[in-house]
């Protein structure tokens, strides 16, 4: 399409993190904000966290749960509480003391009305709610609490990125309430396949399903589970959890029960979430050197028409052609709704106009002018793959529920060939070494991705290996694999687990 | 319905405040928190919550509206700037003045990390998004801006009522950017219209478009428009507001552009807001003695099924037969999407199950046991006006919609009804005094309501009204009226005004 090489500079082989925020940029998803560690989330990016939400929370709510909204605000005494029992107890977070500004008689203001007890801005909620679940919890009756929550939260992070890793972010957290073990185990599962079914039918972001090993836990989980995806630098990206808390937290919090036998006992709880982090999951999945690539399921608009108005005869003809396939397009369901259709009227000159939707990776872009307006045709761009050509306009119309079909189904395959291409069974140390040495970062035949190995090491030789090579254990898969031997401690091993490096 | 006269205790003539209160208890609404003056909005009032803004949304979408999300926290210079401007600044906020907790030695944390400036919980986000508007806008072709945020805001507040007054509370907040004061203005009046529109046509709360006088406008506000609804105690709730600005933010901010004609201008801003106290006073304008009642077009579930299981043969086909009323019942549309119904199949007593229903404010209730099946019938009972009979089931199943929008018209005429009678011409003082007297708060046909009287008082004027007898301008209607005498001062005035005691 002309004008440069690439519309993103630097391009993705030159400096991944530089051009993962270019793109951001140049999509005008988001910014970060005179807060130190927060973000604006522009509309175009805000609209594709909506379709997030929107598709998940209905997965949510068929599968049984409900939506509620519990206090911004922890009191210092409910971490305190919890601290005592977790090791790993995260500290960096935002404590709010006063409640007044008052004059400080220099033509500013300062702080007044210290509290009594700080109040923190919840890193997550286990606590908060967990305090009102014990007082909803009586008899066995009572469970179980299936509820979700859509918030904000903030973890004070000194190095942060745009939608990866911020200070304030938003997210959805369940947090559930059984009678049994069995039954808060699966509902632990469940949600885990909530999320891969989520990342790979709709995000097009193929991922694995696995359990962390202890040094990856939520502080105060038994379990913790995750999906962990393969971005196109080849580290790994958790993109979502789901903690069996066991009675860890019903312990702490006080949710006892009398069960159906008469007896008082604690509930088991689970809690799991994903966050805004999704939305840099899907960028660094698909996008390329021309900008953010969209799902089309989740794309804002799907279909973005360009009326080429300035050599027209009759402007307003081209406009009501334009119109005709906007209505005739939305008139047609994709991925459960109306097909989302934009006519960008707007007075800039073509070229600029289609770069813009490009680099916003609207799936499909039609240009129509006077030409493809007496031949009863549109110029068809496709945004995945770069295709483009005249196309009759209403065999257009009549097949672009399939061919939204098709980009979506191209970006899974593609995503799953690069992850199937950079992943490789390592054998022994040796491999693991090669395969993990930044030097060979140029040789994709022996480098990164994810590492298939055994392992039956202690969670010191887990860290040992973390701090040399910066690679961790992503997760030990759920799927079936074979046992073998340890490559760096000789141990038995029951199957291969994920090693990579990651965000 | 049997069991107890009524199933709130108090009744609202017995105590209306205290009444309110049960109400949300017994509906299971929300409660407080334990952080003060933080409420948990549980699911039953949250999924209230979500129909409101899912219709307002669509609403601010189909007016030419997008989302985004600002941050949470606003650094206190920003403040600062403001509070040079405005002299009702708002003070009472939650400040964020450390980053970390640590050990204090003593088996607790404390907070560590003292931030260089302090951060503040955004009460309302004009500042913050100012400073974003002030980077994007350039020219006047980045005109307008039309934004909507859906947020959480805190305010301290020292006195806090469920949904009517809390220090944390969930709203929208819109902020557009103009060129020109005709177009924000015309952007005002608009959102002020969608708010009366919606609180009319899906809460069945009527309401009075007007405008505030001085004293109650918005800080920074050049004109603040409301809707003001009266509750069943006849005092008045301001229910959403729509600021226009001016160019008061858009200086303090600098939200500058380059117009058409070349000149560097700043831009005209408006901000507009409903929050989860729409909440409150759709409980305070529909519900009765036995508890909430909801406008069918927005409540959680418009039709609950409780199968009479306890005399039953075959309890299965029962079960049955209500799923087939269920599905039929859910193909059918009605306010825009499926008609919401659930079969309610606990283990509880018949009359202990519909009671809490009642309460709960369900539009419709149906009864099923093994009689009505053999008939072919359903009992059914209207939550509105108590009214209960047997009907045909597939007769029942072909009217529905009918009966729901028959229960939200009624609920609206009902609503209107109250307001008209304690709606009064006010021509002197001492029928204004006499109206507003506590201890005629017993002779409805003197006592209290919206007093329609002619005004021509100044701000000081006003201030001491609402002092001595805490009544206020609620607006000052946007309909026509004929001018007058204001009967305290002896000024002219151009229209009559709405006075009120107020939420």
């Amino acid at each position: 399409m002309g004008k440069a090489k690439t519309a993103i500079t630097p391009t993705r082989v030159e400096d991944y993190p530089e051009w993962y925020q270019q793109v951001i940029k140049a999509a005008d998803m988001a910014e970060n904000s005179p807060v130190r560690g927060c973000m604006v989330i522009k509309p175009w990016g805000y609209t594709l966290w909506e379709n997030i939400q929107r598709v998940l929370d209905g997965m949510f709510k068929d599968t049984g749960h409900v939506n509620a909204y519990f206090p911004l605000f922890i009191p210092k005494s409910f971490l305190e509480r919890e601290a005592k029992h977790v090791d790993g107890f995260a500290k960096e977070c935002a404590v709010v003391t006063h409640s007044r500004l008052v004059d400080d008689g220099q033509g500013g203001l300062k702080p007044d009305g210290e509290l009594e007890e700080p109040l923190i801005v919840r890193p997550t909620s286990e606590t908060i709610i967990g305090a009102s679940y014990a007082k909803w919890v009586q008899s066995y009756r009572d469970l179980p609490i299936m509820i979700n929550q859509w918030a904000n939260v903030v973890r004070w992070e000194m190095r942060t990125r745009l939608f990866l890793r911020t200070a304030e972010f938003l997210w959805q957290e369940g947090h559930t309430a059984h009678a049994t073990s069995e039954e808060a185990m699966i509902e632990t599962r469940q949600m885990l396949d909530v999320y891969a079914d989520f990342a790979e039918n709709w995000m097009a972001m193929p991922v694995i399903k696995g359990e962390k090993t202890e040094g990856e836990r939520f502080p105060g989980a038994d379990h913790t589970y995750s999906i962990e995806a393969m971005m196109q630098d080849r580290k790994a990206l958790q993109a979502g959890t789901s903690h069996f808390l066991g009675q860890n937290f019903a312990k702490g919090c006080g949710i006892q029960f009398l069960s159906e036998e008469g007896k008082q006992e604690f509930a088991w709880t689970t809690s799991w979430g994903v966050s805004t982090r999704l939305v840099g999951g899907l960028i660094m999945t698909h996008s390329d050197d021309d900008g953010l690539v969209l799902p089309p399921k989740l794309a804002p608009k799907q279909v973005i028409i360009l009326p080429v108005l300035h050599k027209a005869e009759d402007p307003n003809a081209i406009l009501e052609y334009c119109d005709g396939i906007k209505k005739e397009l939305e008139g047609q369901l994709f991925a459960g709704r109306a097909i989302q259709v934009e006519i960008d009227k707007r007075d800039l000159r073509g070229g600029d106009k289609r770069w813009e939707w490009v680099k916003k990776g609207a799936p499909i872009i039609l240009e129509v002018g006077p030409r493809d307006m007496a031949n009863g045709s549109v110029f068809a761009f496709r945004r995945d793959t770069g295709e483009k050509a005249g196309v009759n306009r209403d065999e257009f119309c009549a097949t672009a529920v399939n061919r939204l079909n098709e980009i979506q189904d191209n970006l899974l395959a593609r995503a799953k060939a690069h992850r199937e291409e950079n992943t490789r069974e390592i054998n022994s140390k040796e491999e693991f070494i090669e395969f993990f040495t930044p030097e060979n970062k140029d040789k994709p035949e022996i480098h990164g991705g994810f590492a298939m190995a055994h392992w039956g090491g202690s969670a010191e030789d887990e860290d040992a290996l973390a701090k040399e090579y910066k690679v961790t254990i992503r997760c030990v898969p759920l799927a079936d694999g074979e046992p073998g031997v340890c490559p760096f401690t000789g141990n038995p091993s029951p199957k291969r687990v994920v090693f990579a490096k990651s965000y």
